[in-house]
């Protein structure tokens, strides 16, 4: 079923927006998913691919040479909405920053929702509002989706699983298996924003600045990084696990150490105060508009510059080195000059977090 | 994150894969989510793609002339394991028709997982096996996934969002508003075999036959019959609202009315008594290996032959025919040789079937 599909007009009230809630027949296939769909999902996402109604979108291809990327990611973040956006835009960065940070040029969003029963419509609306403005800024239209519906007690208000296509220019390579010792390690901003902005949310927390999540499409900034350097070899998102986790994801793929240096990290002085409160590592909290990015040695500084010249990338710092390893061990040297192994995540520190 | 994730060998012990159970720690993005994907998915789906460890897929692209079709569907069926089969297969049919019945080659699969804390382990892989299973029967790879992982109580098992990415050949236009009047409605087989089998059970029903699902992958059918009749307007799978709602749909989008012969219409004995005994009309009830095919009527004996030629189309039958009706009514000769009106389905008559 797509999300435009045509529904006859006039054989049916239209869907009460402000006190409506989802029931089991928006997800039965029938003429009240119909309804949802014209009213609610068509008009925010409106592109001649959704409004031709069938099961799948036509779309023209990338131009020969190019190769296709795919990313797909299923959003259960809770709550559905934060300080500095909701799971609707959330939905729509975290699937672009996937195809990004391959080097890849986004193209088409594909997006598919579970609907808890009883949600309420006007909530729905909000968070398809926020996908679509999204979307639309950031270029990459929703081209085709579903919509299903389960009873009270088997889903928690909303989930979204968005699904990316992009195309990838012939020649680039950008891949976490390609850092190779010497290269330096840069990240694009501040640490652990996202993941607290949920956590003090969740806990009720106060503090005298909010904390925002940084949900972002990095994709144009990551254009102006490959202009400036085309050398970049690994660029990643440090999303669930945080920036300790995909660094070490990396080292294991590359079969390489590295080694950080902590002092340079930049960490928000209130992101900072939650996790000391929480007994948590910023290291290891989740980003949703922040990107690591290793290139040579000698590109650092150029790079640097290139992304500090972006607005998502004003806060930029080279980070550390790749070092040799057979282990692939990820090493940073303490604010009090000592160095310690900084390792992969372990257990659930922050579920649910995008 | 990928499906197959790197994680370094011999830090923890293996899954438990008989008693084990779903954590919230398999979704947070650390090591144990690590360990879940290179040990159940990773294996289960091995391909070149997904072994790189990237969060999406770089993939070669469509031959220079072809268009790109996409799909996505969430599937939340409950049961999760029926006569016929689960989820798994179920969520891998069901993207490739939504390619297929516009023509396209499928080429690629997305897969997403929203998981239920304490969901057995031993059940995730039976289903992961047999997504695997029938994305190789299909020629189909999963090349990107991801895993999250919810409260108990907040979700119900497993709920797969699966994308497909597909190629359409250059000058075919097949689509819910080509049809005309005067052409012929076909159908490959039987209807109501997929929703009756998950109803009955649900409603723990005994037959002396057992009802199985039909799901199936329609694109090899779908070939050799734009091999046979290269003109075929519109193809589409008659899932959630059945035959009925389905036709609707494309009576809408092409501004045609239809015209049905019941007595032609193929169920099965077995459907059509549970049906009775339900309260359920067949022409309602969801389909997960059938399709609805419409063609010039000169063209019709033609297809027919070719779909009857087909494994999947053995039980196809010519239904009826397209009319000329701005008010885009499908009606119905009875077997009683009346006529009625077939609306579209309204309501919640099958939740969750697909």
């Amino acid at each position: 079923m797509s999300l435009a599909s045509p529904v006859k007009k006039g054989y049916v009230r239209p869907l009460d927006l402000k006190h409506g809630r989802v029931d089991m027949g928006h997800g039965a296939g029938g003429r009240a998913m119909a309804q949802l769909i014209s009213e609610l999902f068509a008009g925010a996402f409106a592109n001649e691919h959704l409004e031709r109604g069938d099961d799948a979108a036509v779309l023209p291809a990338p131009v020969p040479g190019e190769r296709l990327v795919v990313a797909t990611d299923a959003h259960v973040v809770s709550p559905l909405f934060f300080p500095g956006g909701d799971i609707g835009c959330l939905s729509v960065h975290g699937t672009i920053n996937d195809l990004a940070v391959m080097g890849a040029r986004p193209l088409y969003l594909a997006a598919s929702f579970i609907l808890e029963e009883g949600f309420p419509l006007a909530e729905l609306a909000r968070i398809v509002a926020s996908m679509a403005q999204a979307s639309r800024e950031a270029g990459v239209p929703v081209v085709t989706g579903d919509t299903k519906v389960v009873e009270q007690g088997k889903g928690d208000g909303v989930f979204i699983t968005t699904t990316g296509v992009g195309a990838l220019p012939s020649g680039r390579e950008i891949g976490g298996a390609n850092a190779r010792p010497g290269d330096a390690i840069l990240v694009s901003g501040t640490l652990g924003d996202h993941g607290m902005a949920i956590m003090a949310q969740r806990e009720s927390l106060a503090f005298d600045s909010e904390i925002a999540s940084d949900t972002a499409a990095l994709h144009g900034l990551i254009a102006a990084m490959l202009d400036a350097v085309p050398t970049i070899r690994v660029l990643r998102d440090p999303t669930r696990g945080g920036l300790a986790t995909t660094l070490n994801e990396i080292a294991t793929q590359s079969g390489v150490g590295m080694e950080l240096d902590e002092a340079v990290i930049p960490v928000q002085p209130q992101v900072a105060a939650a996790c000391e409160l929480l007994g948590l590592d910023p290291l290891y909290v989740a980003n949703e508009g922040k990107l690591i990015a290793i290139c040579p040695a000698d590109d650092a500084d150029r790079l640097l510059a290139a992304m500090r010249a972006h607005p998502l990338g004003e806060r930029a710092a080279r980070i550390g080195t790749v070092t040799a390893d057979p282990n692939a061990f990820v090493q940073i040297r303490t604010t009090f000059g000592g160095r310690r192994m900084v390792d992969w995540l372990s257990g659930e520190q922050l579920p649910r977090i995008c």
